[in-house]
């Protein structure tokens, strides 16, 4: 990778605002995207970089709701990895308050994953056993705390790969941790769950916890799947799915048509962004970078080493 | 099996009737539960049969909408092979008008099973596309009405085994039919739409077809698994699903507790009943046997030659 001048933006289009990137963050999918195994969708920007933080430009024709100046993070398509962007309207954030500007930058992914999957997709209910794996992650630090706040009844367990991790997502709400290199997660959390399983699960790994996560699922549980980190093709026992009347799921963020990433955006803002400025959901950010040292931030999720969201700060 | 003397049935409990059977249907899980492979839940009885028509011949505490003499069909946990059942109120529905009390035995699992899949789990809207496999069967011949009567501008897909089966799967109202000896099923139902693909699958054979049905679905579509005919472990692609925003659901009736089962049976007395009362749902009834014939009934469906489904009279 390589910081290099580009042409300037065009103007904002329609519904459109160009913001002046304050920083960045780094995604899984912006890793696949160096080595070439997640293409943009057609039509977007070679740019990698799924989100930033900054400040309003310029206005396009019909945005309202932003001024010159708002300090902003937008979930985007690409072109995160930059000093400027164009974004619609409908997927930029206020920075909530008590965020600092450079942390908003590692907010709307992980919120809007969390929000279209755990919230929308498998309508997670008050009182169910959530299970997220890869706990110190981004999305396992944001789900930990966006379900402990909205559904306080809710059991909330994740694993993770080392002592220090767990300790962190005990902090953060987790009831049961479970350290995924010495434990059978199944056993572990059906143990802790009196023999209930777990209502969603929210997932990172695809084929390789595929059928152990078919196998801890609960009556009418749902698997959703936002990560292949484990392989693509994985062996689905449907008849351990069938008596249980559950279902298994895969989404993507990326690849929505802008009306529903502008659903899931208002979403976030309505449920998720009170309970931040609240400080009941805090960015766990692991380090901040200058983007000038980019390869060092992708390392850093090679090595899997972080808790929380690597931020990159961009420009003066 | 035989047909022989069995102790007279306890007065209904409370929120229960009795009914006086006339008539019951076979249904692919009785096949199973009479080789052991099925087992009715726990407490339930032994006797099999998940369906009945008949009159209502003893109310329990608490029954409200049913009188004594009612003509009624009922969906049942088992039972149905027999002179009388004992049955919650919430599971029985009353004749449609202008079907024949007989006939009426085949509705309730094709119904049932339709609504709470198809309708409820996938909520299959109207102007998307829908596959059912086994056009032919009991459950395939009710689907195809329902689909066309109450989602008019939905395009609906079926496989069979023989031109004669497809044939009569058109005058159903199949638009799309694929012989599924002869033909690749996803390579028609690709091009036959356009390739769209297909929004919600109905899906009868299980680990099979679960490839060929997971590369068919369209964005964002729905596999529902009712039947392993084809196997329970099968390979998933999640690579293939992700991109889609995709799902696969399995799901049983039987096993449902009593409320779910409830809603469902008044899902079906308000959609569907008003449908088969105008004659826009008509019960496909392959052949009405005598009970004692029950091996032969049994046959029928393991050789597969019929269409629709196969009713069973008791009594005399």
């Amino acid at each position: 990778m390589s910081w290099s001048e580009v042409p300037d933006l065009p103007p904002p289009g329609n519904g459109e605002v160009t913001v002046d990137i304050v920083a960045t963050a780094v995604n899984r999918a912006d890793l696949l995207q160096r080595q070439g195994f997640y293409p943009p969708p057609r039509g977007a920007t070679e740019i990698i970089g799924m989100e930033c933080s900054g400040r309003v430009a310029a206005l396009g024709p019909g945005v309202d709701g932003f001024a010159l100046g708002d300090e902003v993070c937008a979930l985007l398509v690409g072109g995160g990895y930059a000093t400027q962007v164009n974004v619609p309207a409908a997927q930029l954030l206020p920075v909530p308050s008590g965020v600092d500007l450079i942390h908003a930058a590692g907010l709307p992914e992980v919120a809007c994953t969390v929000h279209s999957t755990v919230f929308e997709r498998a309508a997670l209910a008050d009182g169910e056993v959530f299970l997220v794996h890869g706990g110190a992650s981004g999305i396992g630090t944001f789900a930990i705390q966006a379900v402990r706040a909205l559904r306080p009844s809710a059991v909330v367990a994740t694993t993770a790969g080392s002592a220090e991790k767990l300790v962190r997502c005990r902090e953060l709400g987790a009831h049961i941790t479970v350290a995924y290199r010495d434990e059978d997660f199944v056993a572990r959390v059906r143990a802790e769950t009196g023999g209930h399983g777990v209502d969603v699960i929210l997932d990172n790994m695809g084929a390789s916890y595929l059928e152990r996560n078919v196998d801890l699922l609960a009556t009418e549980g749902r698997l959703v799947v936002i990560g292949l980190q484990g392989g693509t093709k994985g062996t689905l026992n449907l008849g351990a799915l069938l008596p249980k009347r559950a279902s298994v799921h895969a989404l993507s963020l990326r690849a929505r048509p802008d009306a529903q990433k502008a659903r899931i955006v208002a979403g976030v803002r309505e449920e998720f962004w009170p309970e931040v400025a609240a400080g009941r959901i805090r960015p766990v950010i692991d380090r901040v970078l200058p983007i000038t040292e980019v390869a060092m931030a992708h390392r850093v999720l090679e090595e899997s080493g972080h808790v929380g969201k690597v931020v990159m700060t961009v420009g003066g």
